[in-house]
């Protein structure tokens, strides 16, 4: 599975690159997310959605706290080989962590930002302190 | 205008954040840029899509040379404030510099990568050298 990884480009961004995450249901765009070679190679591996937390520094399996995981059903590279993109089908309520199904739940206008998104679970019962 | 522009956190990313581009007729995601403060400006006061070209560290209005601009229907930003995603209509062919109509032409597989769409016109017109 080695070679896989080496189609992707890890280099430009100091070993990672972002992906887009999108709903294999309707096409919604529900986050964007960032992953290295480790997160990849576990993503092939077992199908659900890994990622490299910048906050934290880790290896974040999406979901391992919310139950929320992301069944990856297509992982697409663009023409860069620096961007990700992973069709998924997202389990649970949502993919954001403020309890909206995706984190762009805001409109920009010149006029200012409004939120477009109903929030749709209470993430103080999903993400336990 | 300045205001909104503040909802934006470009300082985690040097100065850019990564922008999703979203097609606003099927939702097929088109690309994956990056924006400054500048680009976003640019973008909100002209409905054009501008972002930041980190190859060749200039603006760039999408569409300058090959005529292919992407009307921006909606500019949303993420929970974080770090992302944004542009809904556009692209106007002419396609977004890819390659002659896709999507970047994301490749599908990664643990058996190999694979194109999974057509070719739809020829950079060698469209680009001139």
């Amino acid at each position: 599975m080695t070679f896989i990884l080496d189609a992707v480009d890890f280099k430009k961004g100091q070993g990672l690159v972002p992906v887009v995450v999108q709903d294999a249901e309707d096409g919604v765009v529900l986050m964007l997310a960032y992953s290295n070679r480790e997160a990849l190679k576990l993503t092939l591996a077992t199908g659900k959605a890994w990622y490299w937390s910048r906050s934290r520094n880790a290896l974040w399996l999406k979901g391992e706290e919310s139950g929320h995981v992301q069944l990856v059903q297509e992982i697409r590279l663009d023409c860069d080989g620096d961007t990700l993109l992973y069709v998924v089908r997202q389990t649970g309520d949502g993919a954001c962590h403020e309890g909206y199904r995706s984190c762009f739940f805001r409109r920009l206008t010149a006029e200012g930002e409004q939120v477009i998104e109903e929030r749709i679970f209470d993430p103080a019962h999903v993400y336990k302190k």
